[in-house]
């Protein structure tokens, strides 16, 4: 009997504490065949610093209430292993942290590059004969992984965007006549306007929108224009903008110019930049918001089916460990837009990592400032169902978990 | 059997359109007494432009729906009246189109610019021999009218601040290791810091948070040292900072440049600013978020105390018009903390117009950076409870109102 290690990676989400809820679950749920969940203090970071939190000291009730806890409850990290060429001491100190501590499961709940990471960790075991099943459970807001339908963690920022972009669009239409007549609204999204597009599901409830996506070259001209013939028709106009949109010769909206960990460029600021320029130009008064980390920690407002794809991918990652598979992730594959439908597929690493999944062209309307019928279709069902957190005293009842670390066995190790 | 003229102004909130539900359902329900409800079309430019809509046109369903619907549903405006003596004109064109459509009672339903109109009003009519009922219904997301316990529309936005930084304090946890140390959050607050307050509630889930009051002058050093100190103790910090807070020389942290229509600046930009500092002196990684407009027209997560009270309100005003009183506010008298209990009693509008109440220096530490324990006794009842819209799709339902516009007896007026 053996055990498990768990870490969250990158960027959390509303949801990806679900993820952890049904790795857990599942696996105490199979006490004859699964030994102890180990989660990594801050991700990867724990496992190298052999930093391990022993989950099998939370309570039941605690765990649980992970299924509805925003962020990440081990805590997460930014740290992207070398390739085994460059670094080959990191990855053989996690087979040794693995080894000294029984696991034979790795499951990295992240994105992207977790995807690469664990991909990489499932090639070494295999090379160095420690027989380690190494799983991906898919997470990211930016719902950029590829063969996956959607990424746990996006369909709950989608759900907050079109919510607080419609209810933002109801005041503004309000003050339209005297006052604020366009309203930015910054949404995240690097590389892909996933998030935004949610924005365009207002479309639908009358709302005159704009989305600006980072898969579209930005175009001043063009862009005021749409803006104040918007404002023109409807007295008023709300614009979604992604923080990845960016000029045709590639210069962001706005760059705060500081990097995170990865080397991406931090950005932010892209909604008083727009916001500027309907100022100067059209002489529309405005409001601007940036709505940052608020977005994906809303779990006051997840999605439903979200929670419950979060649940089952973490949940599915212990069935494949079970079942002796390695290097695959937990994918989610639709089968009926309406009623929605879907089941949980398996998706080889090797075709997970390092792809990025942009929006299709076909998704973004022929002028670049909307979403088709097609992409409401894809988004819709992402969206539907609520699954409030308990409240005590007028607040969200979150977990914070004890957290407490298992002995270490093996010397330090310095990162 | 007279009608009535109810108009919104200024800043709209997520239950506004709760006060409006109560003054058409409670007016409804005396069918012998009152006749129409004649709302105006952006406010009291509506009675101005003599633009009335007459709400009889609406599905009782449609009305009852205004209860869960943020924003404005006949329109507000930022247009603040000029004293009797610039502008008497204003003033008897109001009484002259109350005259041609038979209206009695002027329901306003605003924060302190509008309440002093009200008074005006209460005051011409008198003057100039017509009868008519002035009674103010209060609303403001400040929180800064006197004599009421609290303004409608103030406890969905606290609770909205509340539950975000709580969230983002959670996603912020998580990632401190390696990467975000410090998130700020900028709120609503030109002169009284009420909303940044409820940032502050988020102390008791063991949240390391710093607020910004628009009542203590900032001061950076002594910011910045208490930044670091909360990082280097708990690994994070959040701060909740104004969009009033504002230098000892009267400098606003960030200031747009542009005003409103009464002439007030339009702030907005603090948080990128401590954002700045935060990075410049003490090198931390940071995120910050402007929640603007998202604040104030979250209905999605209102307060259900707060709905309550803000449906109370415009029920009590239609009551006091039926009692024959004018020149009145209903106003949220508490006789109890714990269990939060409160009645609705009437304040002189002599006693409410141009006031403006800021929070207590005992609301808050000494140090300037936090809220008490009387504070948070006073806030933690105006949170209390959820009310949530219905949910279509995934997407709240919202009413939209026909509007339909009562036929003019008079000739244009220009504004």
């Amino acid at each position: 009997m053996q055990n498990v290690f768990y870490a969250q990676s990158g960027g959390v989400t509303a949801v990806i504490n679900a993820s952890a809820c049904g790795v857990i679950e599942t696996a105490r749920s199979h006490p004859g065949r699964v030994g102890k969940v180990y989660a990594g203090r801050n991700g990867i970071l724990g496992a190298l610093a052999e930093d391990l939190i022993d989950t099998s000291e939370e309570s039941a009730a605690d765990i649980a209430l992970l299924r509805s806890t925003p962020g990440g409850a081990f805590g997460s990290c930014r740290y992207k292993l070398k390739s085994l060429e460059a670094n080959r001491r990191e990855y053989e100190r996690l087979i040794a942290v693995f080894k000294a501590h029984d696991i034979a499961w790795f499951f990295y709940n992240g994105g992207g590059d977790s995807a690469d990471t664990c991909f990489k960790v499932s090639q070494l075991s295999a090379s160095m004969g420690y027989p380690l099943q190494a799983i991906h459970i898919p997470k990211t807001v930016d719902n950029d992984l590829p063969i996956t339908d959607c990424c746990p963690g996006f369909g709950s920022v989608a759900k907050y965007v079109a919510v607080s972009t419609l209810e933002a669009s109801y005041d503004v239409r309000s003050m339209a006549r005297t006052s604020t007549k366009v309203f930015v609204l910054e949404v995240m999204g690097r590389h892909a306007g996933w998030i935004a597009a949610a924005g365009g599901l207002v479309e639908d409830q009358g709302i005159p929108v704009v989305v600006l996506f980072p898969e579209i070259p930005f175009e001043e001209q063009k862009f005021l224009a749409r803006v104040d013939a918007m404002v023109k028709q409807h007295g008023f106009c709300t614009v979604v903008v992604s923080e990845g949109a960016h000029y045709a010769d590639g210069r962001f909206l706005a760059e705060q110019g500081s990097k995170d960990a990865f080397g991406h460029a931090q950005l932010g600021g892209a909604a008083p930049v727009i916001a500027g320029l309907v100022r100067e130009h059209l002489k529309y008064k405005f409001h601007w918001a940036v709505a940052d980390y608020l977005q994906r920690a809303a779990r006051h407002v997840a999605s439903k089916t979200d929670v419950e794809q979060a649940y089952a991918v973490g949940a599915a990652a212990v069935q494949l460990a079970l079942e002796g598979r390695n290097a695959v992730m937990p994918a989610i594959e639709r089968y009926s837009d309406e009623p929605y439908k879907y089941r949980i597929a398996t998706a080889p690493l090797s075709e997970v990592a390092n792809v990025e999944k942009f929006m299709p062209r076909e998704f973004i309307t022929e002028d670049g400032f909307g979403i088709t019928e097609a992409c409401k279709r894809y988004l819709r069902p992402l969206i539907l169902g609520e699954d409030y957190p308990a409240y005590r005293d007028g607040m969200p009842v979150y977990a914070t978990l004890k957290n407490v670390a298992v002995p270490r066995k093996l010397p330090a190790f310095d990162l």
